[in-house]
């Protein structure tokens, strides 16, 4: 690869990605674009901005986005038709989160003629992959630079020493080691690392940042109804809400009442397994009210169907490979099965734990007609289940017959 | 089908089973042999053989039998090594135990030289289903009656009479009709019907009878650690158990805790959506333990396939297919899965939830050296990551130049 | 079910359609409506409204369609997008053309005020349920008559003495009975029972109707190309032409160079296994023309996504499930991924097969540059594999850790 | 990666490996232990044994070994069982060789005290992936080297000087380039690469090394008998044999009949397609009468499933992940299905196609009683079926019912 002459760097506007930003003017020589993007990870970006100019980079190559709506629309709400989970579990917050900053990444290299991409993710995580997976995805000539990967700066002191030489300025808390890493945004907070590294050992209560602790949460449940129109969330309590707006809201119920926290240790696709911490406290949410309209409004045929391919769309996820093929391929099949995902789900919030407790639709499947304990009005024969259960045991039988005649 | 001459009867003792104890002697002119099995079901056997010996059942034909620790062990343990769940909620609870019913009615049959076998479930659900799959499956010459498809009897009003007929006693609070059905076995209860047909209604409180309302559960709380062997639970504490023993005691704290309720729409195999309230109080506690340990002790490949599988798995049992080759050959999968499934997980019982918050285990992959944000000695060489990425990236850049040149 | 009061009857205007025709005046006392449709199963169409004009059915009542148009667009065109073969080998010729005939059936029904529909399939096969499971789900309310389910006309004498009974001409050759049946549109011939009964027998050659013994097919291969675009097959050796046009030049091509014979034995549905003859001539030739073009349009992802839903797919057509959500949700995966299925494929056909030895496209994702023995100038960096190579080793090597530490 | 102290060489004798020996002598200054297997590839060992003593290694570290048995019954066949083809078409000749050359590798090594494996793969292919993950897999401490990853000797003229400087000699024809490039075993022969790399242009003949041109062919059928047990061939035409006996013969008759060509272009594991042109005259013979006794002896249920998880089983092997969890979880559960594959089928052998004619087994599941045009005897009772066809209709009743109330 030859060295690259512009790079935009995903530039949060921390130590680390102002050492990145400064070590590729050094390293590479080369011009420095940074994207600060607003996901809702709860951080100011006019610092941002501040400090990329202090360092040098030019007004015009400054490039702070709110991206909430965008990233809520086209990558929370088509993941969350699908009821994704990774490896049973882990809601995939920092994943979905990936491809779109990639995408701004090389729309502004496109935009400003820049032939590189940065990042700031290491070489032992999935976010390197993912970063740099959906770049090239979409401009297969694109360079994408990840220091982790090159330089030498691999300890605290090295980091801190280049830091100081470069007059790059360090918060004071920035100057010790972090007991444990973050990354969050309108989804997720996710921790891990250090005090979190051994997976026998409890969390610390101070990990979590987004939730309350369930013993702290109210002694009473609240009851919430989400409505939802081809599979997306759109509004709560009878409110119609923007995609990040309802993603807000439901963050706030789901800090309140403790609801999200998962401590989890999983496979990355780097081939280790890792422990982290992740508070999803809106997700939960919407998961749990997503199953619930499904409930009535999938029949049995596209329930089942989705439920098989599940594992498979959320491992594409986790793995990077949201501008795939396989992921557009399974979204088409997702999507088609949510065109009557259309209706309102009631929900306890507890201590903890959202669970549905009542859902309702125009769309509904659920016929009481057929199945009542009451008389049915003729709606359903019980006499048909006579060969239906029959036809089912044929070949069983057939197999047990054979059996029999086999072992004589 | 020619007329039965000996039929064995799965007989709960109850007012219906009664009902069809004597309509099968009456309509069928047959010998009528019961069986009554413990299956955890909390209910006392003893009355069950002396309504039937009252009913005219020679001593001789009158089964009782605690099947508790065949059903945890042959039954309910190898499901859960699948961590199988039906339409993304149901454990499961009723359907894992028709096979077992089945399989002891059909070997009554053979020692008692019956030629067919009864139940009690009606021609809407899916028990007639599972218990004639099974049935069928053992052996494929047996009759099956499932007098509710056949006879008239088809109100209240219409059964009481004919008990009053044939002097069946009738129990004074089962003169007007229950609010709602209900199943139970040592892995959950579940209850539908009547006051629950409306899916838009929250499930009143009286509904759940194994578990207390979170609400009402401790306010602090407890830890326990569940320890397992190649996939199954074998102790409590670092105390030994037996299956059923295990079960029994999760049951215990997840009623304390208000652990396992589940409220749920779902779709029967016979083609219409049903309501229940579950409550698996132990079972949801020993999921969440059994993927705690397994997120330690599988790989990534054994565990997505796992994953991708479990859906299949789960629809097999829930339609009533336990006994046939394909569960027979996910079962062999999952056991080839299980070999080194062993540690122990620390769980957090509170308010509702059990969650995972330690494991684990002599058999761990978990490597810490590998995962540290440390110095990690060599065990891990970030550069590898830089071809890993390449070579994944390779098809996707091979695409988006295809796109590129094709748009032109 | 109440009585039909009108009837469309999918009519051949053969001996045991004609007895339907009469069976349901005199049955039922119920208006006939004829619908006999070319779905290029090569029998003229007139003489079958002249027959039913003899039979008594007004002219307005009397429909009579050539749908292989539709036929070949509509159903056999999506379904070679996916490659569908029912377990292994059988290309599905009869499963694809019941759901259209239902579908015209329903559409009939809607235009003539007839509340019911009627088709001559058995109760031991699978077309009974296609052609029902179609029909309700295109409208719910339909009321279907599967004459051979319900009448006393079970043997070859009381179907004749019906017809004679009744003035329905009787061919010389249809008084004895057939040495096998048939069923025919323009994907295939399929021939089963009787003769073909014994799955240990050969099938004798008189069995084969549409395609030459290859022993008696050229001794000089042939070359034809066959160009697609979007996963559609639309000219061949450079000549344009409609879906039908294609299948009956490809037939044809087929039929001369003996190929796809296919002497099978598969599990219906309805629990049993069959054995058939199918000749699929141009079927054959296309699914292999089909693979071909995709081998360099298709990457891998998205090739082995459809492989693996492939069995899935073939199942539902198989088992009548056409009209379902599940086959609407795979079907929007598949046609996702032939976006760029466009291009040509060069094949040779001889004494039976009909195999790939070329194949070119503007969307090709082959490069040669990246595959060269030679000199790739960059394309490919060898050195990446070797991270590719350890990542993709890291868990394998943890595993073969943990066995080693284990048995220690 | 320290330097290795002694390797053992995969070593062919040719003189591609003959450079690689002592490249490796004279760069790492390491001790050689030289492997050559007998795996049916048709070529003599003992000139490798002359060859590698000309070079230096000691008669102790020289190992030639017959292990065609092994081959065929631990790794042809298990695989076979499942009807593994990757990409629809591919027998995976080459791919299943693989782990059985690591796993000897390894264990020389582990007798001889080496610690380090090496191979002739090049940088570009699936052998190294398969090479290396099957080493590390079974010892995670092995090193693994790749010359052709590493070293610079990357033309032609490079290698031949090397050889000349090394005193290698250099038979006449390898003087010049080879048209294409070879790998074979007893299972298949493959080609690929220079006059090969074009996917447009057809193959010359010369490439096809193991099969008779279908043309020259002789002009009258064959029909041979293959019986099975347990998913394994047994016996051809009633002679029990070895099982690489069994697949010699098969080869011999496919070769006569020009069975087993395919020109295929494929996706490599590392992320690019290349074409191939693969002879399994034995193979394609093996899986046509595979699938014909699996036709009689399996049920849908076990066939289906198989069919499910086939593309991914052949995925892992074509991948190199045959020492992996998954591929034994799925071969456990592939081993389950084949209980009850014994029988006999009948093949008829003809210009390049083999095609089942005939099978029979004493573990049948095919009913003629079941499954006849005639009076069955009360085998199957057709009015089941219209239980079946309600049941099974009723969920898309409900939704066509839904989709005309919600269209109004």
């Amino acid at each position: 690869m030859s060295a690259p002459k512009k790079v935009v760097l995903a530039y949060s506007g921390g130590l680390d990605t102002s050492i990145i930003l400064k070590w590729l003017q050094t390293e590479y020589g080369c011009e420095v674009v940074t994207f600060t993007a607003d996901l809702g990870q709860g951080e100011e970006l006019e610092p941002a901005r501040k400090k990329a100019e202090m360092l040098g980079i030019k007004p015009e190559n400054i490039f702070i986005e709110d991206i909430r709506e965008e990233f809520v629309r086209d990558f929370v709400f088509p993941m969350f038709r699908a009821n994704a989970v990774y490896e049973g579990l882990y809601l995939l917050g920092t994943s979905i989160a990936r491809p779109l900053i990639s995408k701004r990444l090389v729309e502004i290299a496109e935009a400003t003629g820049a032939d590189a991409v940065s990042h700031g993710a290491t070489g032992k995580g999935n976010d390197q992959v993912r970063f740099e997976l959906s770049a090239y995805a979409l401009n297969p000539d694109i360079k994408v630079i990840a220091p982790w990967r090159e330089w030498d700066l691999s300890s605290r002191t090295k980091l801190l020493e280049f830091a100081e030489a470069n007059q790059i300025p360090i918060a004071k808390d920035k100057r010790g080691e972090a007991p444990f890493s973050v990354d969050a945004n309108l989804l997720h907070t996710s921790s891990e690392g250090k005090v979190l590294e051994d997976p026998a050992e409890m969390a610390p209560d101070y990990v979590y940042q987004r939730t309350v602790n369930p013993e702290d949460a109210p002694d009473t449940p609240e009851f919430i109804e989400i409505t939802f129109e081809k599979g997306d969330a759109v509004a709560i309590n009878g409110e119609a809400m923007s995609p990040a707006t309802i993603l807000t809201q439901l963050n706030e119920y789901g800090r309140k009442h403790g609801i999200g926290r998962l401590d989890f240790v999983e496979n990355r696709f780097v081939g280790m397994k890792s422990r982290g911490i992740y508070e999803t406290p809106g997700g939960d949410i919407l998961l749990e009210a997503h199953r619930g309209i499904e409930q009535i409004t999938l029949d049995s045929g596209a329930g089942h169907l989705k439920d098989s391919i599940m594992p498979r769309y959320a491992e594409l996820i986790y793995n990077g490979f949201w501008f795939s093929p396989e992921r557009e391929m399974l979204q088409a099949l997702i999507d088609e099965s949510q065109k009557h995902v259309t209706g309102t789900v009631r929900l306890k919030l507890y201590k903890g734990s959202a669970k549905t407790v009542g859902r309702w639709s125009d769309h509904s499947l659920y016929s009481e007609a057929h199945v009542t304990f009451e008389e049915d009005a003729g709606a359903y024969d019980q006499k048909d289940a006579q060969g239906f259960i029959q036809l089912n045991a044929l070949r069983l039988k057939l197999l047990a017959a054979r059996d029999k005649r086999v072992k004589g």
